[in-house]
């Protein structure tokens, strides 16, 4: 509601309790004027699709995608300042939500999602991201490897994550501006998207079980980035 | 197993598939004599007392927890090489697990936990770890302020992180050897600890919705640990 970019149709409430935390959310509905429906729980359970709901839910119109024009409009002077964050196969809601809230904190200007084979921005994943998806420009693409050459075309660096790769991410001066691509939990980065990235780093891992889960292998690398991003503007 | 620090009384694996993931599983119990039965899904789900269980369990001794000598034990000269974490009021064995996980990445030598008010080291946070729990230093403490005394005293550097601290972890020379604190998700670390603490630092949050996850904030801090010291120590 906050971030104001859908629609509220109408906010559904369970009966049994209106918990303190939810009161200020009332009374921005009531303000915005969307109408409350008191619902038994069960019933919340079957309009959400899901059990864990909080208490709360709301039938809303569909999350705002933004085309790729949209993720590098702005002054041509201003693209040097951004960083965007490609998804290729991040399969799980979940992480996808996570990996969105985390880039919103890191400061990326936009995110890429592929149609195929990718999670969307589905309601398990706005809620996995604790709302960041709903403040987030989030494309959608057919062809995630002509939208690369896209943004090369943009002067934009894409940077692949490989845990294979030589480079330490670490170590690597990144150049700016740049996508950085992050792929699926288990297979990581395409093979052909991986062939159009133009560097690849890795995250060093020390000890025996050596696997960062992905939630956070996408927080060191894009804090690494943020971290790059700073000091980069302050010596350029 | 691989870790070999519990005692393996016995392995129960459901009756109805073994995954070719457990084989290899069955094979190292063979070889170290550990019975294995063969269990029903519902019998496996009472034993382990969780559904998600994945098929497989095994009845072991507890968690071998270490002492805060053995963690600081080692010739004095290797201490300036190494970084703790101390996890400050973690309750939820889930984000003790994963944050365990991230530290053994992140080359962590040993891990603090107060006795009370935390999670301990149970199945659940051992499972949330990815294993990584059974080859870490853990030790419990009683009085988490007198053990930052303790470690002041072999000439640690006790780092706070707060959310609020003016500090950038970012733009911090950290000090090293260092012990680096992790309050709980909500409440942070408690007064009287950030109190005992030499630094306090945080990571810088952007955008709108400006709240990491635990598990994302603790990995972006121990990684910046990780990527500091590899300086330190490249350049003393």
């Amino acid at each position: 509601m906050k971030a104001g970019r859908r629609r509220f149709h109408e906010i559904y409430v369970i009966r049994e309790k209106t918990a303190p935390r939810l009161e200020p959310i009332l009374e921005l509905a009531a303000k915005q004027g969307i109408p409350v429906q008191m619902v038994s729980r069960s019933r919340l359970g079957a309009i959400s699709g899901t059990d864990l709901h909080q208490g709360i839910g709301a039938s809303v119109s569909p999350y705002p995608l933004v085309e790729l024009s949209h993720i590098l409009s702005g002054p041509e002077k201003a693209l040097p300042d951004k960083y965007f964050l490609i998804m290729d196969s991040v399969e799980d809601p979940q992480n996808l939500g996570a990996l969105i809230r985390t880039a919103l904190c890191a400061g990326t200007s936009g995110i890429i999602v592929p149609k195929d084979r990718a999670a969307s921005p589905t309601p398990a994943s706005s809620k996995a991201s604790a709302g960041a998806l709903e403040h987030a420009h989030v494309t959608m693409v057919t062809n995630l490897v002509s939208t690369i050459q896209t943004l090369k075309k943009y002067g934009i660096w894409i940077v692949g994550t490989d845990m294979k790769a030589r480079e330490s991410i670490f170590s690597t001066n990144l150049p700016f501006p740049a996508a950085i691509v992050i792929g699926s939990e288990v297979k990581g980065i395409r093979p052909l998207v991986k062939k159009n990235c133009d560097l690849l780093v890795s995250i060093p891992q020390c000890g025996p079980v050596s696997s960062l889960n992905a939630s956070a292998a996408g927080a060191v690398i894009l804090y690494e980035v943020f971290r790059q991003h700073r000091n980069h503007k302050k010596h350029s």
